[in-house]
């Protein structure tokens, strides 16, 4: 039996919540179509028209993108639409049998709650440059912009940091502050790595000023992954998008001052 | 072999975002012990220190409540603990085969897409009295809280109703407008059913303008969820907490006026 043809459903040219899949697939190197570089226009109506219902194959319509379209192996032989990222990780977890840990056993399931947490700390980086009106421009919240930018460096950035250097300091024996589960790579790895990877982007000084706090986390653990088989490669073809004016943004005036 | 032990660890006497775990219990006449009301200190020692790590059976600290315990499932016969809330129903749905539609099949995966939307939902009701500062009182950022209050009624509220309109529309056949994917419950439903509930205690005149936009959800689906079996007994028991200062608060001025 081949291996079944993954397609991401996904907005082009950004990494946004995509690249969360996107990781998951390069550290694998599983093959995958990208629709929304060559099919925006089937994207949006898939992911993104206020109508749709339910497609031949019975997939309920997503609420958003990201979504992944897997050939042949939805009802009746149609394909299966899975929405919601940290959903398709854990889906693309079961149907590869990789980045899971133990696999059938306890780990998967540290591996999804640590997932999840990172990506709550990517939906808080993103409120904090859309805490008001999600539709609205960021300079229409400015003022509330650098109000919750402020206490997400004091307060949000410490308690999420604080939380994965211990996860990966309990861990230590196994996973020589490379791994957060274990002792290879997890989705739980490839994900909050993509958080730091997209904060040193936005917040620079905040992260240089916290290293030293933070040792394990932005020092062994966040170049460790870099040097991953798969994530090595894909870093390394020009083919990951660089972050712009997505989830993780550069407002210098929401940064450490 | 007889059916595991389930402690679900949660802050006391609120619904809080516990009250999507206790659902699915409830709704599967599954038994648990819910340690917060007689051991609150226990709760807080593993969900909430700032310096807990790994226990003895290998689980890493939850970032948050809720999280859910499992007697003799861990490693080496030790106890599981699973976080987020997402995570901890795909568990249950998983351990139990229960309210995750056709079982092994794609419906699981649709179940929790949605349920995970649900959530989605519940957290952005969380930040329209908390919106720039989750440690911070709501009285210190009421403008703030003003104003996203007044984009989530304008355009939130109705993207998500409408979408869930749309599912249950879709799912019509099978579903009758009572469920959301198939013909019998899930925790896609039970979730955002208490979502629903906690929006009609927090913005009763808001919901109140929109019935008539919503008939399939506000109406068939709400009222039909009450009267599940295991849902209906709960409802009745006593033992579901009230609404109070948790996820969902009435603020009036955050209401339709």
């Amino acid at each position: 039996m081949s291996p079944p043809t993954y397609e991401l459903l996904y907005h082009p040219s950004i990494p946004g919540r995509g690249e969360y899949i996107r990781l998951f697939l390069e550290a694998t190197s599983t093959p995958y179509t990208d629709v929304g570089q060559s099919s925006y226009d089937e994207v949006r109506s898939i992911c993104c028209s206020p109508s749709s219902l339910h497609d031949a194959a019975g997939n309920p319509p997503p609420f958003a993108p990201p979504a992944l379209r897997v050939k042949g192996e939805g009802k009746n032989g149609g394909d299966l639409v899975i929405s919601q990222t940290g959903n398709v990780l854990m889906y693309l977890a079961e149907r590869t049998g990789e980045l899971c840990g133990d696999g059938g056993g306890q780990e998967r399931w540290w591996v999804q709650g640590l997932a999840m947490t990172a990506l709550d700390l990517s939906n808080e980086t993103h409120d904090t440059h859309h805490p008001v009106a999600v539709m609205d421009y960021y300079e229409d919240q400015k003022e509330e912009s650098l109000r919750k930018a402020k206490d997400f460096r004091a307060n949000r950035i410490p308690k999420f940091f604080g939380y994965f250097e211990r996860v990966l300091k309990g861990n230590e024996k196994e996973g020589k502050g490379k791994y957060l589960v274990g002792s290879k790579l997890t989705y739980a790895d490839t994900t909050i790595w993509h958080v730091l990877d997209g904060l040193l982007f936005a917040y620079p000084k905040e992260l240089a000023a916290r290293k030293k706090d933070y040792p394990i986390l932005l020092d062994t653990f966040y170049k460790g992954i870099k040097e991953e088989k798969g994530i090595k490669e894909y870093l390394e073809s020009g083919r990951r998008f660089p972050f712009s004016m997505g989830l993780f943004r550069k407002y210098p005036e929401l940064d450490r001052q």
